[in-house]
């Protein structure tokens, strides 16, 4: 199947709300939620796709014709692309009732490992889609990162615990969550840490732990005083609160306090190994995709994620070539226009 | 009811002008006057909604998980929300003939009381609507402002006079009127006060004082000058002249001048509890809210106005938590991207 | 009759080109030439009209309410108003039939005259176009200024020999018009003239002498080298050459680099007196309007005229109070926000 | 026939995809490939369109009226213009049936040196295309440049070898072509060059050689490193690498680099004279026009050729009068607005 293809049969089950968009850009869901829109004005998920857009490519051909290596090395894993699933809870919800959280689980994670790639999964107010996340992870050779939600203490304990024996060997936990409705107003309270909060709970995970939705240099300054060996630079996809710069903007500024000290990944209307290549040219370690994920998987399952990271690595591999990079540490911001 | 039904009710009677509008921008209104337009090409409304719209917020959830304190203490009086309804007068003429101005203060005045915050009252030439205005404040505690317009020195001092017995704790003066039509060729002459006509008025209400009206710096420190001691960064909504910047765009300039020496107020284009917040971190010490009271008193009544009250003090305090301000005092620049 | 009114009635005689539309921004006519279009991709018209409109104005009431007086001297002569006429020829081929040039300027000269302002007339290949504008001119005190275009010496000294006679007191130049299809491949040679031709016909005319259509610094220099008394910052319309800067762009270089050494006046998309204000504020003594006037003589004769000059000047007039300025004089560059 | 007539008359022949735009600005055509398309997003195309559209220009009549000439030497051949039809390929495949590569090139060569400019050559998968047209140019006294493929070395040495007779005087050599989906892949690999190779290839061509493809100050380096004595500044059209910036935003700083020491050409979206006047403006020394060329030679063959040539110059002629510049060498980027 081709990407189109399956957009098009992810037209047939994806819910009443997103519209599997030839170009998945935040144009056509805008403020809907539930459903894959962002919160307020709905303009956030617009900016992010927007600001890859507007980074222009420095072709050079005058260079080495070599074969290109788009090999990624992640906290001892080798995957095949600078690029991860992105967690996503509750698709029954915002995508259509075809899956709920733990099939589409269950299909993500072996699916992004026989594709090459990992997942970041999600995490509910039912305990077993965390839990049985971090078990498919483990089942998957480690492949994947369990994130968490920012609950409180005992609740968060409780999780990470279940969760370590699973054989993931990498956890994250999305702090800016704190926007997402159903966070708010629980007793007792989820959301916000403090770095003291926050370096007890990688320390608890015992594992390279991962913090993500920063979007400030201060924000990154404060995980690594907190021990996280790395971040994701996201606004989570602009659900959590709206008006935020695009994670594109943000990007350079995070890099230049916090590069070479800690990972950095990003996310936010990333959608093509272009956009991969000028994240990583900015700086980026890696990407996190989301929402298109969930379509190739309501699309075509396992075959619709193979059909994605296929694309996205002849994207990559094509745009490195004509920028005359052969490795993914050939990347750099004198590709970029302007920068 | 909801924020949305409010809207949905007031379209049955707003009168031909006003379409009570899903997002109050400006858009449909255009240079409609009679009605709630603004003047000349009717692009000044438009532009002061769209300044706080490209203002980012700086997201960062790494932070203390306390409650959001949105009190405000404003001339002795504590409110819930730095927020004021905003002066409106002939509300029969631009919304609609359900309600005449004295109806429409007794209704609000009350109504914001009430909810927790207070409102600027209209001033008119029929001289009852500024006087009652005064009273309705004084038999609400003294919660509220009414708000004069530049008569000539004989006019002003007898509504001043009436009205100083009302209870009423701060004055204003909409200074900027000299640009409405009906003010215009009058005898003798409204309109603009030099700095010794506006000192000699100050000290005649022997109440604190603000200017309304203040678009430069210059002017700003002219009011200081003359004694007042809050102004309120405004272009009246665009009503009085044409192709003006947007509030937005000349309250950083007017802060960095005068402010700690006066309060600073701002309005137009300002909607959601975001935009508050986003005046607040560029420093002005609360806002104005114009049309959408109307539209929220002419759709519930008083029960519109708890409404939007309470919408607009979620949005404020989610805000704060998202940018990891506990108070009003917190809240600063930093949290605005690129300030 | 309003302006409306006026408008209204040119759209049932301006030909099959101008819609005399509600705003005259370029937009409707883009490249119809013949017609009130501009040349090639027809956007310099838009971007004259779009340039004022980007300039925002600095409202400052705290000033004194005093009359405000809009009188202009030029070159002895006082007028009402610092807006002329636009010099236009070829009407009927243009915006229809009902007038011929001369029949046109017979109109306007004296319309102009009595509504306190006067035109800048047009010139054609029928020589009669030129003499018989001056003769009205002269027929009305001198009021209007004789606009030759750049004829090759023999041509251009006998137009100017016969006008000289007839009572005007200032002639003007298009020097742009080289552009202008009909003097192309003229043989003698039409168009450009060097700083000393210049000079021998700015002697030659012995009277204070404009030239029309200067876009640069280089030029403007040139035009005080060779003797002129005044510029008009002027693109044509974009009827000489497309993309064009606009004249709001280019005025301030050439208000610094002449101002004060020779009288400056600018047009290209100035509709309103707001717009007249703002090419004040920016250096500008007065302003040309042109396709405006066509339609309202088109409309309704010198009627159309006498409604479009009052409404100019009302507008101006407003601005002038909203800004502090008084007279003329007061009106500065402080006046436009960001300047 | 005039330039519109062609148009039309090529609508009716220019196959299924290209529409034969009164503009021809990228936009209908978008990402259609095989079509004349650009690749992914399909916006290089429109933004190499739009950023000449965005460069103003000086006018300055105040000048010596004399006679303009837009000769143009280049290689010791004199062309009437300083523009080249630019190299096209597989012309049947995107643009129609109507005619083969030979048959295009058979008809654009002669049409092209009749018209007083001449034509960049293409090259395809069939060897004789690339032969044939080198022919096709010795038969035509020299005039065109025959432009071969990156292949690899042996394939590329025979191509020459087989050109070297043929009396063309110069080479050039696409580099970018890289990009191109029928180079990828092949074996041995075709595509890009290191400094050393193309040194190589340019000691086999032996006569002038012009690497066409760059985009960049460190290509245009290595270019001249390698022995070439011209380049041309071009992205393709936007067909081998998405999200490119246009050529008019880099081309100044390759000419600052570079000029004087080799030829600088340039294309992508240059349509009018005004366009090749802005290009020569920031110091290209002539340019090449690809798209529209194609669609003169299938709406009228020579004809069309001529036609489209006589207009550009036209508009180059009348461009360089407006702004004072007699000959190609008078122009200088103080005659754009802003640089």
């Amino acid at each position: 199947m081709t990407y189109q293809e399956v957009l098009a049969a992810a037209r047939t089950c994806s819910g009443p709300y997103c519209k599997a968009c030839p170009v998945c850009n935040g144009k056509a869901c805008g403020s809907t939620m539930p459903g894959p829109g962002s919160k307020g004005t709905g303009t956030v998920a617009v900016r992010n796709y927007q600001a890859w857009q507007e980074i222009c490519l420095n072709m050079d051909t005058i260079c080495e014709n070599g074969p290109v290596d788009t090999k990624f090395n992640f906290f001892g894993h080798e995957y095949d692309l600078p690029v991860f699933a992105g967690p996503v809870g509750a698709v029954n919800l915002h995508y259509g009732d075809k899956y709920n959280d733990l099939e589409y689980n269950n299909i993500l994670v072996p699916a992004c490992a026989q594709a090459g790639i990992a997942a970041f999964t999600g995490d509910g107010t039912n305990p077993e889609v965390f839990t049985a996340a971090a078990a498919a992870i483990g089942a998957n050779g480690g492949k994947g990162i369990p994130t968490v939600k920012p609950w409180d203490r005992d609740t968060l304990y409780a999780k990470l615990d279940a969760a370590k024996a699973s054989g993931a060997k990498v956890f994250a936990m999305a702090i800016d969550a704190a926007g997402l409705p159903f966070l708010k107003n629980m007793t007792p309270p989820a959301g916000s840490k403090t770095v003291e909060e926050l370096r007890e709970i990688v320390a608890m995970a015992e594992k390279p732990f991962i913090v993500k939705g920063i979007m400030t240099v201060a924000g990154a300054k404060k995980a690594l005083e907190a021990g996280a060996k790395g971040i994701v630079v996201s606004n989570h996809g602009g659900r959590v609160l709206d008006q935020c710069p695009s994670t594109a903007e943000v990007l350079p500024a995070i890099v230049d306090a916090v590069g070479g000290r800690m990972t950095i990944l990003v996310d936010g209307g990333i959608r093509t190994g272009i956009d991969v290549f000028k994240a990583l040219a900015l700086g980026a370690d890696a990407v996190l995709i989301g929402r298109p994920f969930v379509t190739m998987v309501y699309g075509a399952g396992a075959e619709g994620v193979k059909t994605y990271v296929e694309k996205l690595k002849a994207e990559l591999a094509d745009t490195m070539a004509m920028c005359g990079a052969h490795s993914l540490a050939d990347i750099s911001r004198s590709m970029l226009y302007g920068f």
